[in-house]
């Protein structure tokens, strides 16, 4: 099979073994795959990440000399099944799974690994387990969608919301993108979304956000705190919780980066719960003076369950999730290392998907 | 009146003008208070402690050249009241009351002010608003103690517990003591208590830890790793939870100094809850990639509701919270400075009160 190969740090299509179902997974051709930020992290700083995962205690690694084929946000269709298969799907059904091989004794990342290569290839091996069949006809570019928009969905879930708090997403970078349609699918709003870039805001209005706010002018929480004022939510009888009752803020840190949770320490308003999606791979600091005398609550947010997964593939193919806007460039894999390259300033995309053929 | 004054780094009995209540307030007679780990903070690193403050947008603040009377765990006798007051409470009634002296345009903190000085001293001025009569008989030293147990109640408060938890308190001066007293209270346990002086675990076991780990010997989530087993909660049928629930972690951070939230979040649990009690009040250091992969959620608590304080006096006067075990000195003004000595080694008090007459 031809696959985008990562190797000695470039990004190179080669023609590779077939992978080989085993017991318990099953061969698929891949049908499209996103590009993850995490992946162009993964790219420019392999050896740092590698080594902040191992230190963190999660259990992604590999041997970059040897290869790896990236891509964990993908949508196939099957191929085979491997020896003593139920074969529960069968072959040619279109599928998305969440990217984990675990056996009772190890742990692979698909797309992270040198063993299961992603979806940058033509191929892949995948858990059947794991296998969500796509609903009707969702296209594969939008149902390869499913494992970003989960680790939002899962994001808001952590968040507990009640109803009527006015978010603030901090980063419309493609999680935060991704945050924003979470939340407008729940019917929570008016959501306030910063960034710095107005071509992300731009993105951000186009997938729901309601303000967008650019913190170089103007804080996030001044808007917060105007659209949260006491009366400002239909459904809130002023009659019922007094005319003192401020809307919840709840923060969404989509940005990962050194100083952030500080920031947000030190400007979001008392009782913030702040809910952290953005993986931020550095020892970082802050001030609990501020947490403390706030009264914050930081949540930290990480993957998704295979239910929040399931329902993100359905809530994109019933709509309540509309993919479509998030996709800004679609690619072949002779288009990837200069995606790569794109990306490296990527005010321009939300994603950039690899189909085939 | 007869006060210890802290000037110039010094705690000195001195004669002062007795202060006078103005309109919303009442002028009462000191019968005890009790020396807090803040006051102790304050004395040592006054300028510090109120640059930390300002920064962090705490309103108390004062001039230590001018003199200041510690002391907001106090309880006290109504001697007089301001002008216009409706005189809901008599004279010789005896109240605790919050510590703050709160106006359309300025915050005070009785005991961290130079204009209302604090229980250290035979006479203070209190809001009259925020007076709590004193039920029945219970000795004016144990009702001084409303004040430090409502900071532990309110913590125990933000863990929203559910009552399945197996709690680790991390620290076992006096607020981890608190915190070990305000779980048991509400019947919440089994209470692992950490600390490396084996007095201070001394202490937690006689108010009510379950188990008492000293790290340098045991990590105390190994101890809770064990109480949290499956099957260990006989509230819990495992015939409902099925074999595999193990029971949350709610850890207390009860000691407030650099490194121990990173500390937490290297050694505790997946999904573990942090309520933190401590007030760090330096700049601190942490590592995300831990709170990420284990979806930490870090609580920071602060303070108490009029609610909650008015409650823990009556816990206190109904038994359910056993104050009298919490102190472990009482002395008179004039002990004050020795007091503040021997606590710079804190190891065999909880509770320090000093008592009137």
């Amino acid at each position: 099979m031809k696959a985008v190969v990562m190797r000695q740090n470039e990004l190179l299509v080669e023609e590779l073994a077939n992978p080989e179902p085993g017991q318990g997974e099953v061969l698929v051709k891949t049908l499209a795959c996103g590009i993850c930020g995490s992946d162009l992290h993964m790219f420019q700083h392999c050896d740092h990440v590698l080594d902040t995962f191992k230190h963190g205690g999660i259990p992604i690694s590999f041997n970059p000399d040897q290869g790896v084929v990236f891509g964990h946000e993908y949508c196939a269709e099957i191929l085979d099944h491997g020896p003593g298969s139920p074969k529960t799907l069968k072959a040619g059904t279109r599928v998305c799974a969440i990217p984990h091989m675990i056996t009772p004794t190890s742990f692979h990342h698909v797309g992270l690994s040198n063993r299961y290569p992603g979806g940058y290839g033509e191929q892949m091996v995948l858990a059947e387990r794991l296998l969500v069949p796509v609903p009707g006809d969702l296209p594969s570019d939008i149902a390869a969608l499913t494992e970003p928009l989960a680790i939002a969905v899962h994001a808001v879930g952590r968040a507990q919301l009640q109803g009527d708090e006015v978010p603030v997403v901090i980063g419309c970078g493609p999680i935060g993108l991704a945050v924003i349609m979470a939340l407008k699918a729940r019917g929570i709003g008016p959501v306030v979304a910063s960034d710095f870039s107005a071509k992300r805001r731009a993105l951000a209005e186009k997938l729901g956000a309601d303000v967008v706010v650019n913190p170089a002018e103007r804080s996030p929480y001044a808007t917060w705190a105007e659209l949260a004022a006491p009366g400002t939510d239909p459904r809130i009888s002023a009659a019922v919780l007094g005319t003192e009752a401020q809307r919840p803020c709840v923060v969404f840190e989509c940005v990962g980066i050194k100083g952030l949770i500080q920031q947000i320490l030190r400007d979001a308003p008392a009782r913030s719960r702040v809910v952290v999606v953005g993986v931020c791979m550095e020892s970082d600091s802050f001030e609990p003076i501020f947490a403390i005398r706030k009264e914050v609550n930081l949540n930290f947010a990480f993957g998704y369950t295979e239910e929040e997964f399931s329902r993100t593939l359905h809530d994109l193919a019933d709509g309540r999730l509309d993919g479509a806007a998030m996709i800004t460039a679609r690619i072949g894999m002779d288009g990837v290392a200069e995606a790569f390259d794109t990306l490296k300033t990527p005010e321009d995309h939300a994603k950039i998907m690899i189909t085939f053929d």
